[in-house]
Protein backbone atom coordinates (compact mmCIF):
# COMPACT_ATOMS: atom_id res chain seq x y z
CA UNK A 1 0.00 0.00 0.00
CA UNK A 2 1.15 3.52 -0.87
CA UNK A 3 0.88 4.55 2.91
CA UNK A 4 2.53 1.78 4.39
CA UNK A 5 5.59 2.65 1.67
CA UNK A 6 5.05 6.04 2.59
CA UNK A 7 5.58 5.79 5.82
CA UNK A 8 8.86 3.18 5.51
CA UNK A 9 10.04 6.47 3.39
CA UNK A 10 10.02 8.67 6.15
CA UNK A 11 11.10 6.57 8.66
CA UNK A 12 14.20 5.80 6.68
CA UNK A 13 14.68 9.53 5.96
CA UNK A 14 14.43 9.75 9.86
CA UNK A 15 17.48 7.19 10.14
CA UNK A 16 19.37 9.23 7.47
CA UNK A 17 18.57 12.61 8.99
CA UNK A 18 20.11 11.12 13.02
CA UNK A 19 23.08 9.83 11.06
CA UNK A 20 23.49 13.54 9.82
CA UNK A 21 23.15 15.29 12.80
CA UNK A 22 25.43 12.58 14.22
CA UNK A 23 28.20 13.44 11.62
CA UNK A 24 28.11 17.64 12.54
CA UNK A 25 28.25 16.36 16.30
CA UNK A 26 31.28 14.48 15.73
CA UNK A 27 33.12 16.80 13.44
CA UNK A 28 32.21 19.54 16.67
CA UNK A 29 33.36 17.32 19.00
CA UNK A 30 36.20 16.13 17.06
CA UNK A 31 37.67 19.55 16.56
CA UNK A 32 37.22 20.43 20.53
CA UNK A 33 38.74 17.57 21.99
CA UNK A 34 41.11 16.87 19.74
CA UNK A 35 39.77 13.39 18.89
CA UNK A 36 41.16 12.18 15.81
CA UNK A 37 38.97 8.95 15.74
CA UNK A 38 36.01 10.83 16.06
CA UNK A 39 36.86 12.82 12.90
CA UNK A 40 38.16 9.34 10.74
CA UNK A 41 34.44 8.18 11.68
CA UNK A 42 33.01 10.45 10.06
CA UNK A 43 35.18 10.87 6.47
CA UNK A 44 36.06 6.83 6.03
CA UNK A 45 32.09 5.53 7.99
CA UNK A 46 29.76 8.08 7.91
CA UNK A 47 30.02 9.64 4.61
CA UNK A 48 29.73 6.39 2.32
CA UNK A 49 27.06 5.38 4.29
CA UNK A 50 24.96 8.96 3.59
CA UNK A 51 25.78 7.96 0.04
CA UNK A 52 23.60 4.68 0.24
CA UNK A 53 21.19 6.67 1.89
CA UNK A 54 20.69 8.98 -1.12
CA UNK A 55 21.00 6.34 -4.00
CA UNK A 56 18.84 4.01 -2.17
CA UNK A 57 15.50 6.72 -1.07
CA UNK A 58 16.34 8.25 -4.52
CA UNK A 59 15.73 4.87 -6.31
CA UNK A 60 12.23 4.13 -3.74
CA UNK A 61 10.80 7.44 -4.26
CA UNK A 62 11.03 7.36 -8.33
CA UNK A 63 9.39 3.42 -7.55
CA UNK A 64 6.60 4.13 -5.45
CA UNK A 65 5.36 7.24 -8.39
CA UNK A 66 5.76 5.11 -10.98
CA UNK A 67 3.81 1.89 -9.28
CA UNK A 68 1.52 3.80 -7.31
CA UNK A 69 1.03 7.29 -9.40
CA UNK A 70 0.07 9.20 -6.13
CA UNK A 71 -1.68 12.37 -6.65
CA UNK A 72 -1.75 16.00 -5.21
CA UNK A 73 -0.33 15.53 -1.08
CA UNK A 74 1.09 12.61 -1.54
CA UNK A 75 3.42 13.48 -4.93
CA UNK A 76 4.29 16.75 -3.46
CA UNK A 77 5.09 14.63 -0.20
CA UNK A 78 7.24 12.34 -2.10
CA UNK A 79 9.06 14.82 -3.94
CA UNK A 80 10.00 16.53 -0.76
CA UNK A 81 11.79 13.29 0.26
CA UNK A 82 13.73 13.59 -3.09
CA UNK A 83 14.71 17.10 -2.44
CA UNK A 84 15.45 16.68 1.59
CA UNK A 85 17.34 13.48 0.40
CA UNK A 86 19.36 15.72 -1.74
CA UNK A 87 20.04 18.70 1.43
CA UNK A 88 20.80 16.08 3.44
CA UNK A 89 23.57 14.01 1.45
CA UNK A 90 25.19 17.59 0.65
CA UNK A 91 24.96 17.98 4.52
CA UNK A 92 26.75 15.00 4.79
CA UNK A 93 29.23 16.04 2.15
CA UNK A 94 30.31 18.90 3.93
CA UNK A 95 30.42 17.70 7.23
CA UNK A 96 33.19 15.29 6.04
CA UNK A 97 34.75 18.64 4.97
CA UNK A 98 34.29 20.06 7.73
CA UNK A 99 36.36 16.79 9.45
CA UNK A 100 39.10 16.62 6.76
CA UNK A 101 39.83 20.42 7.86
CA UNK A 102 39.55 19.56 11.52
CA UNK A 103 42.12 16.53 11.18
CA UNK A 104 44.82 19.16 10.34
CA UNK A 105 43.38 21.54 12.73
CA UNK A 106 44.03 19.64 15.54
CA UNK A 107 47.22 18.96 14.72
CA UNK A 108 48.32 22.35 15.23
CA UNK A 109 48.50 25.02 18.03
CA UNK A 110 45.34 26.83 18.29
CA UNK A 111 44.53 30.08 17.44
CA UNK A 112 41.85 31.09 19.68
CA UNK A 113 39.68 29.29 22.29
CA UNK A 114 36.63 28.25 20.27
CA UNK A 115 33.53 29.78 21.88
CA UNK A 116 31.32 30.69 18.16
CA UNK A 117 32.11 27.95 16.54
CA UNK A 118 31.01 25.11 18.77
CA UNK A 119 27.36 27.69 19.13
CA UNK A 120 26.81 27.53 15.78
CA UNK A 121 27.27 23.81 15.65
CA UNK A 122 24.80 23.21 18.24
CA UNK A 123 22.56 25.29 16.26
CA UNK A 124 22.87 24.15 12.55
CA UNK A 125 22.40 20.32 13.90
CA UNK A 126 19.55 21.67 15.79
CA UNK A 127 17.95 22.97 12.50
CA UNK A 128 18.56 19.80 10.78
CA UNK A 129 16.83 17.57 13.09
CA UNK A 130 13.46 20.18 13.41
CA UNK A 131 13.36 20.63 9.59
CA UNK A 132 13.39 17.56 9.26
CA UNK A 133 10.94 16.81 11.88
CA UNK A 134 9.01 19.56 11.15
CA UNK A 135 8.33 17.59 7.99
CA UNK A 136 7.57 14.33 9.25
CA UNK A 137 4.97 16.08 11.38
CA UNK A 138 3.57 18.08 8.76
CA UNK A 139 4.68 21.10 11.78
CA UNK A 140 4.92 24.97 9.85
CA UNK A 141 5.03 26.40 13.25
CA UNK A 142 8.15 24.39 14.04
CA UNK A 143 9.52 25.10 10.35
CA UNK A 144 9.34 28.32 10.32
CA UNK A 145 10.54 29.00 14.00
CA UNK A 146 13.59 26.43 12.73
CA UNK A 147 14.25 28.78 9.62
CA UNK A 148 14.01 31.45 11.86
CA UNK A 149 17.76 30.02 13.79
CA UNK A 150 19.11 30.94 10.36
CA UNK A 151 19.46 34.41 10.90
CA UNK A 152 21.46 33.48 14.14
CA UNK A 153 23.50 31.37 12.16
CA UNK A 154 24.33 34.24 9.25
CA UNK A 155 25.15 36.64 12.10
CA UNK A 156 27.28 33.90 14.15
CA UNK A 157 29.29 33.07 11.09
CA UNK A 158 29.92 37.08 9.97
CA UNK A 159 31.07 37.57 14.19
CA UNK A 160 33.17 34.53 13.44
CA UNK A 161 35.12 36.09 10.31
CA UNK A 162 35.34 39.56 11.09
CA UNK A 163 37.16 38.57 14.48
CA UNK A 164 38.97 35.97 12.90
CA UNK A 165 40.34 38.47 10.05
CA UNK A 166 41.19 40.40 12.98
CA UNK A 167 43.51 37.56 13.86
CA UNK A 168 45.40 37.46 10.26
CA UNK A 169 45.84 40.35 10.33
CA UNK A 170 47.65 40.94 13.95
CA UNK A 171 49.37 38.11 13.24
CA UNK A 172 50.39 37.00 10.09
CA UNK A 173 51.67 33.02 11.36
CA UNK A 174 48.05 32.15 11.96
CA UNK A 175 46.73 32.78 8.81
CA UNK A 176 46.22 29.40 7.54
CA UNK A 177 44.71 28.27 10.59
CA UNK A 178 42.28 31.27 10.92
CA UNK A 179 41.26 30.61 7.09
CA UNK A 180 40.56 27.01 8.01
CA UNK A 181 37.92 28.08 10.84
CA UNK A 182 36.81 30.56 8.57
CA UNK A 183 35.98 27.80 5.63
CA UNK A 184 33.99 25.97 8.72
CA UNK A 185 31.75 29.07 9.57
CA UNK A 186 30.68 29.23 5.92
CA UNK A 187 30.34 25.31 5.46
CA UNK A 188 28.21 25.60 8.84
CA UNK A 189 26.55 28.41 7.21
CA UNK A 190 25.48 26.29 3.93
CA UNK A 191 24.72 23.43 6.46
CA UNK A 192 22.10 26.05 7.73
CA UNK A 193 20.64 27.15 4.18
CA UNK A 194 20.32 23.19 3.70
CA UNK A 195 17.94 22.81 6.74
CA UNK A 196 15.80 26.37 5.71
CA UNK A 197 15.64 24.92 2.60
CA UNK A 198 13.38 21.86 4.11
CA UNK A 199 11.77 24.41 6.26
CA UNK A 200 10.44 26.93 3.17
CA UNK A 201 9.18 23.43 1.24
CA UNK A 202 7.05 22.44 4.56
CA UNK A 203 5.32 25.46 4.88
CA UNK A 204 4.94 25.48 1.06
CA UNK A 205 3.60 22.03 1.44
CA UNK A 206 1.35 23.43 4.53
CA UNK A 207 0.17 26.57 4.32
CA UNK A 208 0.82 26.80 0.65
CA UNK A 209 2.82 30.09 1.26
CA UNK A 210 6.02 30.91 -0.61
CA UNK A 211 8.47 31.98 1.61
CA UNK A 212 11.72 30.59 -0.08
CA UNK A 213 12.47 34.20 -1.31
CA UNK A 214 11.87 35.56 2.32
CA UNK A 215 14.74 33.82 3.31
CA UNK A 216 17.31 35.18 0.46
CA UNK A 217 15.80 38.87 1.82
CA UNK A 218 17.24 38.09 5.08
CA UNK A 219 20.33 36.84 3.87
CA UNK A 220 20.86 40.18 1.29
CA UNK A 221 20.26 42.20 4.57
CA UNK A 222 22.96 40.16 6.23
CA UNK A 223 25.85 40.84 3.81
CA UNK B 1 0.16 16.05 -24.98
CA UNK B 2 3.44 14.72 -22.95
CA UNK B 3 5.61 15.13 -24.91
CA UNK B 4 4.82 18.95 -26.08
CA UNK B 5 4.48 19.66 -22.36
CA UNK B 6 7.93 18.24 -21.46
CA UNK B 7 9.56 19.93 -25.24
CA UNK B 8 8.05 23.81 -23.69
CA UNK B 9 9.47 22.94 -20.08
CA UNK B 10 12.73 21.83 -21.60
CA UNK B 11 12.52 25.18 -23.72
CA UNK B 12 11.68 27.12 -20.36
CA UNK B 13 14.91 25.53 -18.50
CA UNK B 14 17.15 26.35 -21.10
CA UNK B 15 15.78 30.14 -21.23
CA UNK B 16 16.18 29.84 -17.63
CA UNK B 17 20.41 28.44 -17.78
CA UNK B 18 20.90 31.11 -20.16
CA UNK B 19 19.35 33.47 -17.65
CA UNK B 20 21.89 32.58 -14.82
CA UNK B 21 24.83 32.12 -17.13
CA UNK B 22 24.55 35.66 -18.36
CA UNK B 23 24.31 36.48 -14.56
CA UNK B 24 27.66 34.63 -13.81
CA UNK B 25 29.37 36.64 -16.93
CA UNK B 26 27.99 40.25 -15.87
CA UNK B 27 29.18 39.55 -12.21
CA UNK B 28 32.90 39.19 -13.96
CA UNK B 29 32.96 41.67 -16.29
CA UNK B 30 31.38 44.28 -13.62
CA UNK B 31 34.24 43.22 -11.65
CA UNK B 32 36.63 43.32 -14.34
CA UNK B 33 35.71 46.72 -15.85
CA UNK B 34 34.15 48.59 -12.46
CA UNK B 35 31.06 48.53 -14.35
CA UNK B 36 28.44 49.29 -11.41
CA UNK B 37 25.22 48.85 -13.42
CA UNK B 38 26.16 45.66 -14.45
CA UNK B 39 25.97 44.48 -10.70
CA UNK B 40 23.09 46.13 -10.09
CA UNK B 41 21.42 44.65 -13.18
CA UNK B 42 22.21 40.98 -11.42
CA UNK B 43 20.97 41.80 -7.93
CA UNK B 44 18.01 43.69 -8.89
CA UNK B 45 16.34 42.38 -12.04
CA UNK B 46 18.11 39.26 -13.00
CA UNK B 47 17.76 37.29 -9.60
CA UNK B 48 14.04 38.29 -8.60
CA UNK B 49 13.16 36.57 -12.28
CA UNK B 50 14.99 33.36 -11.17
CA UNK B 51 12.74 33.62 -8.54
CA UNK B 52 9.81 33.26 -10.50
CA UNK B 53 11.41 30.70 -12.58
CA UNK B 54 11.89 28.87 -10.14
CA UNK B 55 8.78 28.20 -9.08
CA UNK B 56 6.71 28.18 -12.30
CA UNK B 57 8.88 25.33 -13.31
CA UNK B 58 8.47 23.44 -10.04
CA UNK B 59 4.70 23.73 -10.46
CA UNK B 60 4.59 23.04 -13.83
CA UNK B 61 6.80 19.66 -12.98
CA UNK B 62 4.21 18.68 -10.38
CA UNK B 63 1.17 19.34 -12.61
CA UNK B 64 2.35 16.98 -15.38
CA UNK B 65 3.24 14.29 -13.35
CA UNK B 66 -0.11 14.51 -11.54
CA UNK B 67 -1.90 14.76 -15.09
CA UNK B 68 -0.33 12.61 -17.31
CA UNK B 69 0.80 10.20 -14.65
CA UNK B 70 4.24 9.11 -16.56
CA UNK B 71 6.03 6.30 -16.45
CA UNK B 72 10.04 5.63 -16.67
CA UNK B 73 12.11 7.42 -18.52
CA UNK B 74 9.50 10.56 -18.91
CA UNK B 75 9.21 9.94 -14.93
CA UNK B 76 12.89 10.12 -14.29
CA UNK B 77 13.22 13.34 -16.93
CA UNK B 78 10.77 15.32 -14.99
CA UNK B 79 12.37 14.32 -11.60
CA UNK B 80 15.64 16.26 -13.21
CA UNK B 81 14.02 19.09 -14.19
CA UNK B 82 12.67 19.35 -10.58
CA UNK B 83 16.49 19.05 -9.40
CA UNK B 84 18.45 21.05 -12.45
CA UNK B 85 15.55 24.20 -11.26
CA UNK B 86 16.61 23.80 -7.76
CA UNK B 87 20.86 23.67 -9.03
CA UNK B 88 20.01 26.76 -11.43
CA UNK B 89 17.79 28.76 -8.59
CA UNK B 90 21.36 28.59 -5.89
CA UNK B 91 23.51 29.42 -8.91
CA UNK B 92 21.10 32.71 -9.64
CA UNK B 93 21.99 32.81 -5.75
CA UNK B 94 25.46 32.98 -5.62
CA UNK B 95 25.62 34.99 -8.76
CA UNK B 96 23.90 37.72 -7.31
CA UNK B 97 25.74 36.99 -3.93
CA UNK B 98 29.02 37.72 -5.94
CA UNK B 99 27.58 41.11 -7.60
CA UNK B 100 26.39 42.10 -4.25
CA UNK B 101 30.15 41.41 -3.01
CA UNK B 102 31.64 43.50 -6.38
CA UNK B 103 30.07 46.67 -5.68
CA UNK B 104 32.36 46.59 -2.56
CA UNK B 105 35.31 45.94 -4.18
CA UNK B 106 35.00 48.20 -7.12
CA UNK B 107 34.95 50.97 -5.23
CA UNK B 108 38.48 50.09 -3.55
CA UNK B 109 41.92 49.93 -4.77
CA UNK B 110 42.67 46.20 -6.40
CA UNK B 111 44.58 44.33 -4.51
CA UNK B 112 45.83 42.31 -7.47
CA UNK B 113 45.32 42.16 -11.41
CA UNK B 114 42.36 39.31 -11.96
CA UNK B 115 44.00 36.51 -14.08
CA UNK B 116 42.51 33.36 -12.39
CA UNK B 117 39.29 34.34 -11.33
CA UNK B 118 37.85 35.30 -14.41
CA UNK B 119 39.06 32.37 -15.59
CA UNK B 120 37.73 30.07 -13.26
CA UNK B 121 33.97 32.58 -13.99
CA UNK B 122 34.67 31.13 -17.86
CA UNK B 123 34.94 27.90 -17.37
CA UNK B 124 32.16 27.64 -14.62
CA UNK B 125 30.00 29.37 -16.85
CA UNK B 126 30.80 27.20 -19.61
CA UNK B 127 29.98 24.39 -16.88
CA UNK B 128 26.24 25.44 -16.35
CA UNK B 129 25.64 26.13 -20.21
CA UNK B 130 27.05 22.29 -21.17
CA UNK B 131 25.44 20.48 -18.14
CA UNK B 132 22.13 21.70 -18.99
CA UNK B 133 22.46 21.11 -22.71
CA UNK B 134 24.34 17.72 -22.17
CA UNK B 135 20.67 17.21 -20.35
CA UNK B 136 18.47 18.21 -22.97
CA UNK B 137 20.34 16.25 -25.39
CA UNK B 138 20.89 13.73 -23.24
CA UNK B 139 24.64 13.61 -24.59
CA UNK B 140 26.28 11.75 -21.42
CA UNK B 141 29.77 12.47 -23.55
CA UNK B 142 29.24 16.09 -23.29
CA UNK B 143 28.24 14.99 -19.14
CA UNK B 144 31.02 13.45 -18.15
CA UNK B 145 33.66 15.83 -20.16
CA UNK B 146 31.77 18.98 -18.26
CA UNK B 147 32.35 17.24 -15.12
CA UNK B 148 35.60 16.76 -15.53
CA UNK B 149 36.42 20.40 -15.98
CA UNK B 150 35.19 20.64 -12.30
CA UNK B 151 39.08 19.16 -11.15
CA UNK B 152 40.21 22.25 -13.16
CA UNK B 153 37.93 25.00 -11.06
CA UNK B 154 38.86 23.10 -7.82
CA UNK B 155 42.49 23.87 -8.62
CA UNK B 156 42.41 27.32 -9.78
CA UNK B 157 40.28 27.58 -6.40
CA UNK B 158 43.18 26.08 -4.28
CA UNK B 159 45.52 28.47 -6.50
CA UNK B 160 43.28 31.53 -5.57
CA UNK B 161 43.15 30.68 -1.75
CA UNK B 162 47.13 30.40 -1.52
CA UNK B 163 48.32 33.23 -3.34
CA UNK B 164 45.90 35.14 -1.56
CA UNK B 165 46.83 33.73 2.03
CA UNK B 166 50.15 34.97 1.20
CA UNK B 167 48.87 38.53 0.12
CA UNK B 168 47.07 38.98 3.34
CA UNK B 169 50.36 37.58 5.21
CA UNK B 170 53.05 40.45 3.86
CA UNK B 171 50.49 43.33 3.87
CA UNK B 172 47.42 43.17 6.44
CA UNK B 173 45.91 46.38 4.66
CA UNK B 174 44.88 43.86 2.01
CA UNK B 175 43.38 41.31 4.41
CA UNK B 176 39.12 42.30 3.78
CA UNK B 177 39.50 42.88 -0.02
CA UNK B 178 41.76 39.48 0.05
CA UNK B 179 38.86 37.98 1.91
CA UNK B 180 36.25 39.17 -0.74
CA UNK B 181 38.14 37.32 -3.53
CA UNK B 182 38.39 34.32 -1.94
CA UNK B 183 34.84 34.24 -1.15
CA UNK B 184 34.17 34.74 -5.01
CA UNK B 185 36.13 32.20 -5.77
CA UNK B 186 34.83 29.99 -3.24
CA UNK B 187 30.88 30.93 -4.94
CA UNK B 188 32.41 30.08 -8.25
CA UNK B 189 34.02 26.13 -7.10
CA UNK B 190 30.14 25.94 -5.70
CA UNK B 191 28.69 26.83 -8.84
CA UNK B 192 30.75 24.65 -10.41
CA UNK B 193 29.48 21.93 -7.93
CA UNK B 194 26.08 22.98 -8.99
CA UNK B 195 27.00 22.16 -12.71
CA UNK B 196 28.93 18.78 -11.91
CA UNK B 197 25.19 17.91 -10.29
CA UNK B 198 23.88 18.24 -13.07
CA UNK B 199 26.15 16.20 -15.48
CA UNK B 200 25.98 12.83 -12.63
CA UNK B 201 22.15 12.96 -12.94
CA UNK B 202 22.90 12.76 -16.88
CA UNK B 203 25.05 10.36 -16.69
CA UNK B 204 22.62 8.07 -14.66
CA UNK B 205 19.87 8.82 -16.71
CA UNK B 206 21.26 7.74 -20.04
CA UNK B 207 23.87 4.87 -18.88
CA UNK B 208 22.60 4.16 -15.62
CA UNK B 209 26.02 4.19 -13.70
CA UNK B 210 25.97 6.43 -10.52
CA UNK B 211 29.10 8.59 -10.93
CA UNK B 212 27.65 10.49 -8.34
CA UNK B 213 30.12 9.83 -5.23
CA UNK B 214 33.31 9.73 -8.21
CA UNK B 215 33.14 12.71 -8.05
CA UNK B 216 33.20 13.21 -4.29
CA UNK B 217 36.43 11.13 -4.50
CA UNK B 218 38.08 13.81 -6.73
CA UNK B 219 36.85 16.59 -4.61
CA UNK B 220 38.65 14.72 -1.96
CA UNK B 221 41.72 14.26 -3.72
CA UNK B 222 41.58 18.15 -3.88
CA UNK B 223 41.79 18.74 -0.49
Amino acid sequence: MLEERLISLKRELIEYATLVESMIDKTNIGLLEKKKELLLEVIDKDEPTTDRYELEIDEKCVNIIAQFQPMAVDLRTIIMILEINRDLERIGDLSATMARSNLTLIEKPQVKPYIDLPRMSAIVQSMVKDSVRSFIENDDKLARETFQRDKIVNALRDQIVRELLTFMASDYKTIERSFCLISLALDLERIGDHSTNICEDVVYIVEGEVIKHQNENIKKKNK
